[in-house]
């Protein structure tokens, strides 16, 4: 039998921490071969487990005296926060008693943390915060969505070979479409960045860089995964949230205004849950932080034990598939390149 | 009785040139005061004129032989094409043989041939693309969707301060809520330029700054003006218009899942006509080009009779209210707080 995998779960971060986040861990266990180790106050979370039944031999508890706030800088957690559930976990991972960490907490701290403690993997510039997005096909990948506000056009092709490698060996997704987020199509568009990055993207053997992507296709799925700066995927990322509210809210205003359109709405309200539940960040799997080396991802600040088993699964599929591994061999290639 | 207003019309340019273009040119005759002047080739405005019956008096023509092609590289166009409807439009701006220019054509050219043809506003050190978005209280003014790709904090600063101008003076916004884009609504979020930016936003006086917009706001119509660079504001305005089509239309793929949620949609049919005609761009006004030392105003490409006459009352109210001597007056006296 192979050997189990052991995904460290922080279990204090998240807004709905520890209750479902326990519950999610637990509820992980459905998937063979995944063991999960729960960090943070251990009598919290013993409270919490007493109240399941589960394989005792699959789950362990690491202690951790304190928490991070979801607003507390990352500063403060790395420098006045060491033992705190986030902290300890990456530890965990740093020193190989887990094979991966999953936190749904303070994004800002659990990307320096893992910077600082888990450190980036040889040849990768900038780590960067990969997160899906759904689309009209299924969903993208927009790369960067984490701490590199302003990037260079070498990072950026990083991120184009990091994703990748990711789509490829972690969601099976074949010769996955990288593009590149542009104010055009044509190769000379766009600001110094972009330019920039097209061009280093261009001479990337192995993966299938497609071009740029304007903002206009992106929603209708037009590449597996979307390159560009953090500031430029958190604007689209958090744009594309709030528009789904505003259309949604400005639709039912605009159908409740007539008594047949508000009868209409009222009989496709079916349809109108499962758009909303569409674009619930719930329902999206985690995002993990490519180029640390090792696996971890950040689920989202309002995961419910549902998406918390999904982020387990997740990282399970990148240790079973070899994700670092491989991501350093394509690294180390790129860099043999240059060197020629 | 006050002295009429004339608009030059770049009659050959945008998708719908010259028949959509003249007649709502023709169209704007409705407003009092308000005389066209048409420019482009005599022999096809003369044609199209005589399919209509207006006020002679109040409508000239102005021959160009060339015209600009939707894909031609501003380059080219203002080297090359020194008789198209374009520069000749804005030359009779220059000349003051007319109060405001008008056109549907190539975005590039038209920004780089005002730059050029009419020059910018003194003190002014990048004129900025203001384009209307709609939210759920009406519509937001995102600047810059021009030329500035890559920007400094100090155009941010004076976009605020022309869009802020612009609202109260030609769209009577009272105190209008100026927001700078960005990843958090803290002043010490974002990049080097929002940071920048932020600050000297601060500083200005005049102005409601009310700070940072995180892009999830943008759509509820948190602010009356959002300032970002030029490459934000496209990711913005196109990613906005491409969500619109993608979510309509995973929406209907979802109702027609099943008979029932079919029939409803079905019966409120016209609230979802509503929504896309919304997210039309013939239904939003003419994106005016703040800065430049004359009236500049770029219409949607695909705009047809209603939004060049909506354009054209656009560029009416800008003369009517002195938009460019209180502007001028601004920047100035910005200039001369710097100077002290």
């Amino acid at each position: 039998m192979e050997k189990a995998i052991n995904i460290a779960v922080d279990a204090m971060g998240g807004d709905k921490a520890p209750t479902e986040i326990i519950k999610g861990a637990l509820k992980a266990l459905e998937f063979e071969g995944v063991n999960v180790t729960l960090v943070g106050r251990k009598d919290v979370i013993e409270k919490e487990l007493k109240r399941h039944s589960y394989d005792a031999v699959r789950v362990s508890t690491v202690h951790a005296s304190e928490i991070v706030g979801m607003s507390e800088t990352p500063t403060v957690v790395l420098k006045q926060k060491k033992d705190s559930s986030m902290m300890v976990g990456l530890r965990l991972l740093k020193e190989k008693n887990a094979d991966a960490f999953v936190s749904a907490g303070n994004t800002g701290a659990l990307l320096s943390g893992a910077m600082m403690v888990v450190g980036r993997l040889k040849g990768v510039e900038r780590p960067a915060l990969a997160v899906s997005m759904p689309t009209e096909r299924g969903f993208s990948l927009i790369i960067d969505c984490g701490a590199n506000m302003d990037a260079k056009p070498s990072y950026l092709k990083q991120f184009g070979e990091m994703g990748s490698i990711y789509m490829e060996t972690v969601l099976n997704v074949e010769a996955p479409k990288i593009a590149l987020a542009n104010i055009g199509v044509e190769k000379e568009k766009g600001n110094a960045l972009t330019k920039g990055a097209y061009e280093a993207l261009s001479g990337v053997s192995g993966i299938n860089f497609i071009g740029n992507i304007e903002a206009r296709d992106i929603p209708r799925g037009c590449a597996d995964v979307i390159i560009c700066d953090a500031f430029t995927g958190n604007i689209i990322l958090k744009y594309s949230e709030g528009f789904a509210k505003s259309f949604l809210a400005m639709m039912k205003r605009e159908l409740m205004s007539s008594a047949l359109s508000r009868f209409g709405a009222f009989i496709a309200s079916g349809g109108f849950r499962a758009m909303k539940k569409k674009f619930n960040a719930d329902e999206i799997g985690g995002a993990p932080f490519l180029g640390v080396s090792g696996v971890v991802v950040k689920a989202h600040g309002s995961s419910g034990s549902r998406a918390m088993r999904g982020a387990i699964a997740q990282c399970a599929a990148f240790v079973r598939n070899d994700f670092i591994e491989k991501l350093e061999f394509q690294i180390l290639k790129g860099e043999r390149n240059n060197g020629v």
